[in-house]
């Protein structure tokens, strides 16, 4: 018997958790919830989702001709779990919170899980797959980490596991907007966070504690893909080969070469439509092999990550942990990839 | 029997023609060329297409380890029809110009296709669905006319027929580079096409002759798709209903509105994400609903073409035209469209 | 005797009409007025202009440390004209309307000018150095037409005296942000309006009545300068040489040319740069001259605008206007140019 | 009697170190050699620049209606020291090499120096004006280090010296183009380096020898500004407070803050402008006030470089160290700053 999956919120990250739960076999979607009658709304219902409205949204859904299957609270209730992917409140104060709606969930007796640009916090227990999947089994919350902080789960954990790491030096080189994205600048300025540690480092350790990682950051005018340069030192020397090989053998992580003409990330998402990903996303990591460099104790390396959509497979882990669905977490990853297409290459 | 498709160059154009003749019912893919075992090699062979090479170019495939089925020639001469997409010369001087493999087409008997990077001169047939399907019937060579010609006979074909067309002043404002180019620029700028007319109004001429078009043209810092703004002075009178009523029944031209938040190219390609469609391309013209003006005579109206895909479903009715499996230009077109998945929504 | 300007808003314009006025010798400046102690201000002090503040203001800049020369009511006092460069309502409500302002300099009975994000109906009276100078003579207030206005005001008004207008056709591909501005976007798309006419025909109107001008325009990702891309039918035969040569007699309208390696709107800042301007501004219009082509009674041509700078000019020459000090439009053009080393080159 | 310098190669850093020689009193521009009769030969003109060229380029001058005023040779032979801005081999092969020119320097007995495109091994003498003047004293050639690793030895060397570093970290983040490029891209796309160290490490390190220093770097899609983000281990503690101080008394390094509304490269450029620098140029480095940070032993910090113009003032200092114009390196620094207005503020 299938997991029934709600979604709130049908934007970026909840309709391509709606797509990846779809195609599971434990777990589907029973509907989605969206506040008002856009286009993401007329696809949604296109695609066969339910659409749910908060109290008071039915005219405009009405008006606007689109077949609503009833409320948010209706649909909440009919669920096994809910994937949060609201945006949180807006700069003009106005929105719904996290802590606003994990109450609606608690009092609903709902097992929920959030993403990424929600705080630690909010849930007291931060998600990875390969990290930290066994944490999550059985419980009633938890919280998906961001795009960046995956990235740096996926490659840094099993380095981690294997060589041991003495200390991270991060600095990540942040795409401005999400490509869709048409308000937000720079067109022609770099921003540079200038908080240190910025953000990413902390929230990495919600994910791997007690790892001794620093993180700079930087905006720029792209919309394609985040850059990570790392700087690791390792407890255990390794060479370029032994870390290659550490790579190969983890989920969500390929790798890419200048030698292969994949230059930038404009050629890295190009990837992702040869392989005939729906939407053009990228789940996995993509790692410089020619980027990987061993100088004495020191590894180096960049990686590209695609903020729209590397957390995706990591929500569907999410839901069969929370759920208890399997207690292995290298078995979960393994049936989402399969399911979603996502296979080493 | 299905008509037997070669496709020389496998890049940009040449992979998608792969892929939407591979939907079709009545001809199939027998090979591709390629010259160099890069990665869009690996990815055809992934595909399940066979890889043909250059005469002296099978040691390179070898190395890389990419399995080739023979010489180009070899496919040349077991195909029905040859679907040109080689990039002509390089700045340097080298590479093989359209010319050059017209005459080995033509030596060895086959029907062949060319794209719009070529000359009217070099087939003396040019081909747009709309405008002119009926003129390449039995032929032995055409050539599907470029992006922008293609974006312009989809709009302005159905004006021409249904109210006549005085003139058209076309500014097409254009893409600088593709999305997986991180070689082009402006970064900043805008360049402009000092000749006038820029070479998309002479080309429209050639699938819409005596058509009365003058176009100016501008380069700008974007990689998602080309816009057009165009002024038409009608015969007929007509009003913007007339118009939107004339193109809801024209194939390949969807209507977006800045009301459904599609206020830029950037949330247009979203449109194709959402659809579903792969490698996230978008087949249709796109046209602002609420930038379709009547003012007296005149016509003006904003168009978005993304440059990558929409002559793919052209090059596929091309072949059938060629090809003589159908006579009727809207019967191809719904035939392809359907196989492809571009429905009006 | 100088007539005492005051400035009311030091931002983009205001500063550089600040340094426009210092230059002359019939006019000084005597105060600009702030209402937050930012960097800016700070300039301005540097420069060794006197600060005014807002009634309530004077405790930010005492706590930033910046000496405060009065209230802006004391500077509007003494003041014989004020420039008024304030960027009106927020789009959150908040802030001073053009309409406010104008109510307060009337009430001091001075004469005052706005510039062009005020509409044509708050002064009835519109100004262009070149198009219309004679009629803000003496007059109590005028608006200075915006950028782009003023850049289709240096061109058509020389056309429509020498050969007339029967029509024009403009398209606007606008800069969508400022060079110092990183929050606004497009990063990476392009942004058509969709309102036929766009705004920019109608305002040329308000300085050239009965003038038959229709407009589209578009955003692009670029901060440097806008370009217009202008299709005009002309009343009387002219040759490209006898175009050139009108734009040759006329005021702050230069040549560049592909053919010297401007090819973009770059390379024609570069030039600014390359002349030694304050902030690299380029108070002129920059047609290309080899763009200037005549096709049977129509003219298309093609010019960039550095919206920063090039009313710069024009603010000085209303001020002359307003206040009488010059009645012939083309001394005081020749008087500010020359003051402000605008020479042709 | 004022040295007599020479520049071969009138481009981006060429035309600028004319200008600042020329601000000197203790040595004058006496021309400057171009291959090509661009606009960037007229400009020369027009700021009074004797135009010298390749021996068979004379005619193409003359054909331009430029004055040339003899033969590269010619003024070689008539310096006392030759400023060599020269690009080097083009991509094509074509070009003439740094050691080609040296050759020639050497045969006319004539001191050089270089800028930091060419490698340290052509002169075996790396220069900076902070890190060490005094190394050039008297000798014939130098090569002045590039823009970004200028602004390493700025920021870097005072604090060796103040508090000894263990170690360096530095990701260049750097602009893909310059300004007046409109042919360079990414356009939409993050490019990294992925040898490691890139070539900015061990070239800091031809200034500072036996600096213990890596670095990464990526390319991002601006033309503004590069961006170095660092990671630094102190040999003595420090605070944040003594690392502000320490740059305080350092030449050519200026602080902006974010709480003054300077958030990116764009912002920091503005301050060029306002500043009045000709051609809105920026000869210091910028360092974020708010974003240098000591946690531990370890400092890190952001800073901005004006890949233009930072190297400018040091091709002077290195002009007076050759020519034994001046022993104290910071006596030089403060003569060339006066001159040319680079004033802490």
């Amino acid at each position: 018997m299938s997991v029934k999956v709600a979604i709130n919120g049908y934007g970026t990250i909840g309709k391509r958790v709606a797509d990846a739960v779809s195609k599971q076999d434990d777990m589907k979607i029973i509907g989605v919830v969206k506040t008002r009658p856009t286009s993401e709304a007329r696809f949604a219902l296109r695609k066969g989702y339910k659409l749910y409205v908060a109290k008071d949204g039915a005219q405009a859904f009405a008006d606007a001709g689109m077949e609503i299957a009833g409320t948010a609270d209706e649909l909440f209730k009919a669920a096994d779990i809910i994937v949060d992917c609201t945006p949180g409140k807006k700069k003009d104060g106005s929105g719904t919170t996290g802590e606003d709606y994990l109450r609606v969930y608690r009092e609903l007796g709902k097992k929920a899980l959030f993403q990424g640009g929600e705080k630690h916090k909010l849930t007291g227990l931060s998600f990875n797959s390969t990290a930290n999947y066994a944490d999550s089994l059985g419980k009633e919350y938890a919280r998906v980490v961001s795009c960046n902080t995956t990235g740096l789960c996926r490659t840094l954990y099993p380095l981690h596991q294997e060589f041991g790491i003495e200390n991270v030096m991060a600095v990540m080189i942040r795409r401005a907007a999400d490509p869709y994205d048409s308000k937000t600048g720079p067109i022609n300025a770099i921003e540079p966070e200038v908080k240190v540690p910025s953000h990413h480092g902390p929230d990495a350790q919600s994910c791997m504690p007690g790892l001794n990682i620093q993180s700079m950051a930087v905006k720029v005018p792209t919309t394609l893909m985040h850059m990570h340069q790392l700087a690791v030192k390792l407890k255990k020397p390794a060479t370029t080969a032994d870390v290659l090989k550490v790579w190969e053998a983890s989920p969500r992580v390929i790798f890419v070469s200048t030698k292969d003409g994949v230059k930038s990330t404009a050629q890295v998402m190009e990837i992702a439509k040869d392989l005939g990903r729906e939407r053009a996303d990228l789940f996995e990591i993509a790692v410089w092999k020619d980027g990987v460099n061993v100088v004495g104790d020191m590894l180096y390396y960049t990686q590209a990550i695609h903020q729209e959509s590397d957390v995706v497979p990591e929500n569907v882990d999410c839901i069969r942990a929370l759920c208890n669905l399997e207690k292995d977490g290298k078995k979960s990853q393994a049936k989402t990839d399969k399911a979603m297409g996502i296979v080493k290459w």
